[in-house]
C-alpha cells in the first residue's frame, strides 16, 4: 500500500511507524506487527496505529527516516511482513526448551540492532529470569555478545582486568586497582559504568579526574602506552546488548543471573582479557546477600571464564557497610586519592584494594604466589602507583597535578546529629545512598554522604552521623528532609531494655 | 523541576512524557521512571528521554495533555515518584508467590487506567504464561475484570449466554443459536468480539446484517425487549482489562490459560448470564488440540463458574474441519441466513447450532432434559428462529427484509482446481484462514473462502476445490499466488504409492 510520509520529528528508540486505524485494518496489521518500508531499499519496522495520522498517511519516526538515506522519502510502499524470528525463540524458552548457538545469536543480534520491541525484550528478560539458561546457553549468549560489538586485539599478553558486581556503596577501588596493577607492569584498560541506581559509578568517578568516553582503539592506544585506562564502556561499542538488556530489567528491578553472568564476562572478553578478579560483595543488603549464593556464582564465573578461555578469581569481600567513610563522586575520589597521596585513609578501602590488586599481579605473574597483596601495598606506599595513575589522568586528558585537596565537594552541606549516646547498630546502606541521590548524585558531582560513624561504633548525643554534601541548596533540602524522615542509622545505648522493679498488685 | 511543556500531537496510548536527557539526570529519572505532573492536579505519567527534547522543556504525549485538563498548561511541575505496587506484585508472581485478592485487583486497575507500561504488562503475561495461576487467583482475577468495567443487571432471570473458545473456521453458529435460544422465551445478550487472527468474528458477521456497536444499557434493552441481541462487546466497556491484555499477549503468540478463563468468564459475568454454554473445538489446529486437555479445560471453566455462580457447560466440539463450507463475513451470513429460510444447508453447522443451542433451552428450563436439541431443531425449521433474528436485525437497526440472496460475495472471484482425480487427505484450516485474511476478510466483507471439498471427500482432476473471492481485484491476485504457492489441500489418488518391478541389476 502506497501511503505519504509524515515525518514525526521524534524518536522512538526503535523502527516504528504509526498507521491510521482504517489504514493499518486494510492491510491486515495490528499494533506490534511489522511491516517492510519500501523506497529504493527496505527497512522492517513496528506498527503503532493512531488516529492523529490521517487515512492515506504513514507516520514515521526519526530512526526509520534517518535509515532511509539523507532525505526522508515523500512516499513509501508498506508491506506486511512476518515477525523477527528471534520472537519464536523467545516463546520456545518460555516453553522450557533449549536454545541453539545459533538461535541465541539471532536474539541477541536483533536486540542489538533495536529488531525487538519492549514487549519482546520484556518477555525474553521475564523469561530469562525466570527459567534461567543452562551452562551451555550463558556462554552461548555471553560469545554473541560479544562478537555483536567492538573488540580490542592487545598483541602483548596478559591482559589483566577487574569487575565489581556492585551493590556497596562507596566501592571506589577501581581508583587504586587500575593504577597498582599497571604500575607493576601488567595491562588493565578497565571500562566501567556510570551509575544506574548507586550514587557514583567508577565512570563518574573517574570523570572527577579526567574525561572517560573514548573508542575502543583510543582505550587500546592508552593502554599500550601507559598500561591502564579508565574508561567509560558506554561510549565505546562493546557488547551493546548488555546496556540494551538492562533498560528492558531496570524498569522490573530484575536481574536476571544468565544475563549478570553473561554481561560481565561479554565486557571482559570483548577488551580480550586473559585473568579476570572479581570482586563479590556479600551481606545484606548486597545483591549477593549470603555466602552460599557468592560461592555459587564464584563457581559460576568462573566456569564460564574457562570456557571462554579466561582466568577467572573472585574474591568475596565484606558489602555490608560502604568501602570507606564516602559516597558521591566528588569525596570519593578525594578520599581514594588522599590514600594514593598519603596512605592516610580507611582501612577498609586500602585493605580492599591491594587484597583484589594482589591476586591480580598474581594472576598475571608480576608477584609470587602470596605475595600480590605485599606487592600491592608496597606499590601504594612507595608512590608508584599515584605516578601511575597521574599518568592515567593526563593521558585520558585530565590534569595531572591534581592533589585530594583540590577536589571540593559541594558547597552546600548539612550534619545529622545523633539522637542519643550510643552505638550504631544498624547501618542503612540502601538509605544513605538514596540520600546521596537525592542530594543531587551522581549528576552533581559535589553530593554525597560522608560517614562519620560506621556500624558498631559510638558516638555521643548530638555528634555528626553524616554530612551530606549537595550542589545545589534545594536538593541539599531535600535530601536533608528524606533523611529525618527515615534516619538511615539507628543508635541504641548500652543499656538495651530497663526491667522494672515488681509491682505488688 | 518546572518545565515548559510541548504538545506532542501524538497518541502513546499510555500517559507518557519525554524529558531532555539533561533534564532527566538532573531529576535522576531514567526511562521507563514515573513522575508526577503537577499543574492544578497531579497526574502520572512514565518517562521518555530524547535529544528532540530541548533542555527545560518536557514534550506531553496527546493522553496527558487531555487528562490535565481543556487546555493543556504552558508549564508544569515534574516531580519523581515511585512505581506503582502493581509492579512489585508482578515481581512477586515472577518468584513464584502467591498473590492476594487486593494485589491482583490493583494490578487489572493499573491495567484498565493504562498506568502500567509495556514492559510491565509483558511481564505480567509473560509470567502469567509460564506459571499460571492457582484456582484462587484465577476467581479474584475474574472477578477483578469484571469490577473493574461496566455491568448489566438484568431484572428478569435466567440470563442464557455462549461462548466459543475459537480456533475453528467458519464458526457462525452464533447467528442461529441465538435467535433459537431467544425465541424459546429465555434471554441471551450476546457480545461478541471482532476477528484478531481469525476471518471473521461473530461481531464482524453479525455487521454484515445490522450495527453491532451498542452501550451496556442499549444492550440491556434490546435483550429485554427482543428476546436477544449480538453486539460488539469492543463497543462497551464490558472487563475493558481483557482487550488490554490481548495486545500484549499478541505479539508474543501465548494465550496465558488464567487469562483465557478470566477472560471468558468475566465478559459472561459481567452481562449477568445465570447459564453459560461454552464451545471447545478440538482436534488437529484447534486451541485445544486432545481430548484429554478439552476436558481439563472443560472442568476449569464449570469450576470458575461455580464459584462465581454461574451455571456452566462445557461441548466438546469437532474442531478439525471447518464449520460449514464458508469462510469470511458475507459468505459466512449467507450460509447461515440460508439455513435459517430454508433448512437447506450443510450438516456441520446445523448439527453444532442445534445442539448448543439445546443446551442452553434445557440449562434455561425451556426444554425438558434431553429434548433439548429436537426442541432448537423444531424452532429453526419452524421459522420461529429466522422471525426473531429479524426482530433481533430490526432492533439492531439492520433491515429485517433481507434474505440470504441480498447477500453477495466480493465480486472478484477465482477457482482453486483440483490437480488430480483422488480424495482430500489435508485441508489445512490455518492455510484457508491465511488465504481469506490476504483475500481481504474481515476488513472487505464480500472477502472470503468457498469450500467445495472437505476432507475425506471425492474430486475430479479440475474441480474446483475452493472459491477465493475479494472485494478488490489486487487482494484476489495476492491470495491466489499465495494459495497457489502453499496448497491449502492435498488431493490423493486411490493408488497412494506404486511399486516398480524389480529391476534386474
Amino acid at each position: 500500500m502506497e501511503l505519504k510520509v509524515q515525518q514525526l520529528q521524534i524518536k522512538a528508540g526503535k523502527f516504528k511507524i504509526v498507521l491510521n486505524p482504517e489504514d493499518a485494518k486494510e492491510l491486515g496489521v495490528l499494533e506490534g506487527d511489522r511491516v517492510q518500508l519500501k523506497d529504493h531499499s527496505y527497512l522492517t519496522a513496528v506498527v503503532e496505529t493512531g488516529n492523529m495520522i490521517p487515512k492515506g498517511t504513514v507516520g514515521v519516526y526519526q530512526e526509520c527516516c534517518e535509515k532511509m538515506g539523507p532525505v526522508c522519502p515523500l512516499v513509501v510502499n508498506i508491506i506486511p511482513t512476518s515477525r523477527p524470528s528471534s520472537v519464536g525463540f523467545i516463546k520456545k524458552m518460555m516453553d522450557r526448551q533449549k536454545l541453539t548457538q545459533e538461535e541465541i545469536y539471532q536474539i541477541v543480534q536483533d536486540i542489538v540492532r533495536d529488531n525487538l520491541t519492549e514487549i519482546e525484550m520484556s518477555a525474553f528478560v521475564t523469561t530469562s529470569y525466570i527459567h534461567g539458561m543452562t551452562t551451555d546457553e550463558v556462554e552461548w549468549l555471553t560469545r554473541a555478545m560479544i562478537d555483536t560489538g567492538e573488540k580490542i586485539e592487545f598483541d602483548t599478553h596478559p591482559i589483566m582486568d577487574k569487575h565489581s558486581i556492585g551493590g556497596v556503596p562507596g566501592n571506589k577501588i577501581s581508583l587504586l586497582v587500575v593504577p597498582i596493577v599497571a604500575a607493576n607492569g601488567l595491562l588493565i584498560p578497565k571500562t566501567s559504568s556510570r551509575a544506574i541506581t548507586g550514587a557514583a559509578g567508577t565512570a563518574d568517578l573517574m570523570e572527577v579526574l579526567a574525561p572517560v568516553e573514548f573508542t575502543a582503539d583510543e582505550i587500546k592506544t592508552i593502554t599500550e602506552e601507559i598500561g591502564g585506562v579508565i574508561a567509560w564502556g558506554g561510549a565505546t561499542n562493546i557488547a551493546p546488548a548488555d546496556d540494551k538488556l538492562i533498560r528492558s530489567e531496570y524498569p522490573l528491578s530484575i536481574d536476571p543471573r544468565c544475563q549478570l553472568l553473561a554481561s560481565i564476562m561479554a565486557k571482559k572478553g570483548a577488551v580480550g582479557a586473559d585473568c579476570v578478579v572479581i570482586d563479590i560483595p556479600t551481606g545484606a543488603g548486597t545483591k549477593v546477600p549470603s555466602m552460599q549464593e557468592g560461592k555459587k556464582l564464584a563457581r559460576d564465573l568462573i566456569e564460564l571464564g574457562e570456557r571462554l578461555g579466561m582466568s577467572v578469581e573472585c574474591a568475596m569481600t565484606y558489602g555490608a557497610s560502604p568501602v570507606g567513610r564516602t559516597i558521591g563522586p566528588a569525596i570519593e575520589v578525594r578520599e581514594a586519592l588522599k590514600v594514593l597521596e598519603t596512605m592516610q585513609g580507611p582501612n577498609s578501602l586500602i585493605e580492599k584494594s591491594t587484597a583484589l590488586a594482589g591476586i591480580l599481579l598474581e594472576m598475571g605473574g608480576a608477584a609470587a604466589k602470596g605475595r600480590g597483596k605485599e606487592q600491592a601495598m608496597e606499590t601504594l606506599r612507595s608512590g608508584k602507583a599515584l605516578k601511575k595513575l597521574k599518568e592515567i589522568i593526563e593521558a585520558q586528558g585530565g590534569n595531572p597535578n591534581i592533589t585530594h585537596t583540590d577536589i571540593k565537594p559541594g558547597e552546600y552541606k548539612a550534619d545529622l546529629a545523633s539522637p542519643a549516646d550510643g552505638y550504631i547498630i544498624e547501618f542503612g546502606n540502601k538509605r544513605i545512598v538514596e540520600i546521596a541521590r537525592i542530594a543531587g548524585a551522581p549528576k552533581d558531582n559535589g553530593a554525597g554522604v560522608w560517614i562519620h560513624k560506621k556500624k558498631g561504633e559510638m558516638v555521643k548525643k548530638g555528634e555528626p552521623l553524616i554530612t551530606i554534601f549537595a550542589d545545589k541548596n534545594w536538593k541539599l533540602s531535600n535530601a536533608l528532609k528524606s533523611a529525618e524522615k527515615d534516619f538511615p542509622l539507628i543508635v541504641e545505648g548500652m543499656l538495651l531494655e530497663r526491667v522494672q522493679t515488681f509491682k505488688v498488685v
